[in-house]
């Protein structure tokens, strides 16, 4: 590796992507867009799948895991989350003193725990990160230099990493274009929680509710822009936030005991007819949504 | 009136409206483009309001309330509905035998209360109606003829009215373009409570939540698409809003319990990683999703 622990001009010899898709193959197009990789190495299960990442110059070639652990700068695991732990163990016994990695998994206390079951005391070496971006699309074909252009990423550094380690893994995703912002590992996983997950988690139980109620089918004829709006997200893959969900069970149960608490006030609220208070709540409520509308929440807090 | 009961062919001597707003103004409109009626009359608090409206050709002639009550085929409030009670009891001791009211109030329980207790045993001239539509615009200015069409009207029936009194509210509410849905009081409450009311109540608590968090800054920071899409009905008027939980107070308690049940049996899926539950849960919200998007649902009820 080249110049590591300088934020500006960072060079990486060697990067390998494990899983040549869109998180994986768009994070390989983006670095070779700032010109800052000499070679992306692919590494994955599917031949065909690494053929075509390779034809469509995602990679420049493919490789085994052993030999990324050995040769490269900067291995980022793009695989499901599922295999991790698989893949640490793999690397463990091959991975070079100087080989960085990081990963692109959405959700970091289970990948660290199977960083440390895999990695053992190599585990310093990996620096955990979540790109907030993506798409409906996935395999190479879906790949994009400009994916994480100005989106968010996270990167939650673990108390081993070195100074230096952290700033190597920063430069890279820096050089992808993406804007970053550092918390720690549990603070991520409630931070996506509440955010991204409870919404989700809400927005599906709401439909259900709606669809099972005695009054359903009046509901879904009369059901309007607002309702279209607040259940949307209700429509996306099962299988992925099945598995979001129980990956971040922790984070999410006590999201929803939080939550849980301010819905039992305001119930009691409204029976009460405490003006007072549901005018207070529903005005701070619109004030800070219109204001996160207008962008003026997106400073950086790391 | 002339032509009472039949569904075509419909024509109304005089209209009145009480409130030339967007509700009413609109519903002179589309019933004047529609050339369904001789006169429309307006009646309101306002001698300024009312004398815009005539000169925008919303209404033809100001009226006081007694004289609406005497002389009119039909008389439409879209006054707001805590002036209900006080207008229902204005009208009563000058009500023609043949005079017909309907109303534009978003809730219906709390009107039929204020009805009854305004008109007495004149509450057989009474059809609840109310056009789910809007405008973030109001005044006469904002009123115009086409707001009706296509959209959905409720019509709620009391046993007290004739069938040729519902038909004739009917009528009227078909001249103006909507697409009309027979509920019972109760049962129009509890639907609009789930659909409309139930999905503001929780966007605000949510992003109350999310904002009043530990990890305000930084929820608010990663906070995405799907979370905008969910909460954008929490920057709704907190006033309209208030008073809407207000007034649909007991189906909105109705409905809150009838989630929480659901949400705690989710919690308990969750907690205790029973997949099954969850996936077949996520699944048919997502289908319902679907399916409500593509209009699926959008058959006639009544």
């Amino acid at each position: 590796m080249t110049e590591r622990g300088e934020s500006r001009g960072a060079f990486f010899d060697t990067v390998a992507v494990v899983g040549v898709g869109l998180i994986g193959g768009s994070f390989a197009l983006a670095l070779k867009k700032a010109g800052v990789v000499g070679r992306v190495l692919g590494v994955g299960r599917r031949v065909e799948t690494l053929n075509r990442a390779k034809q469509l110059g995602v990679i420049d070639d493919i490789a085994s895991i052993e030999v990324a652990s050995q040769k490269d700068d900067l291995v980022m695991l793009a695989a499901p989350v599922g295999s991790f732990e698989s893949l640490f163990s793999q690397m463990a016994p091959h991975l070079s003193d100087t080989t960085i990695i990081t990963d692109g998994g959405s959700t970091k206390g289970n990948v660290v725990a199977a960083a440390r079951a895999g990695l053992g005391h190599r585990i310093a070496q990996f620096v955990p990160a979540h790109p907030v971006a993506g798409s409906h699309e996935s395999g190479p074909e879906a790949a994009f230099a400009e994916l994480y252009r100005d989106r968010q990423v996270v990167i939650c550094p673990l108390p081993e990493n070195t100074e230096q380690t952290v700033q190597f893994v920063h430069d890279a995703w820096s050089a992808s274009g993406a804007r970053l912002v550092t918390l720690g590992v549990q603070q991520h996983d409630a931070v996506l929680a509440a955010v991204s997950h409870l919404p989700h988690w809400l927005a599906s139980l709401y439909v259900e509710h709606v669809a099972t109620d005695v009054n359903a089918a009046a509901n879904l004829r009369l059901a309007g822009a607002g309702f279209g709006d607040f259940s949307r997200i209700a429509q996306g893959s099962v299988e992925m936030w099945r598995d979001i969900f129980l990956a971040n069970r922790s984070a999410m149960l006590d999201q929803i005991d939080h939550l849980q608490r301010l819905l039992d006030q305001a119930r009691h609220a409204l029976e009460q007819e405490d003006i007072a208070w549901l005018e207070k709540t529903l005005t701070h409520a619109a004030q800070v949504r219109r204001a996160w509308g207008h962008g003026h929440y997106q400073k950086d807090v790391d």
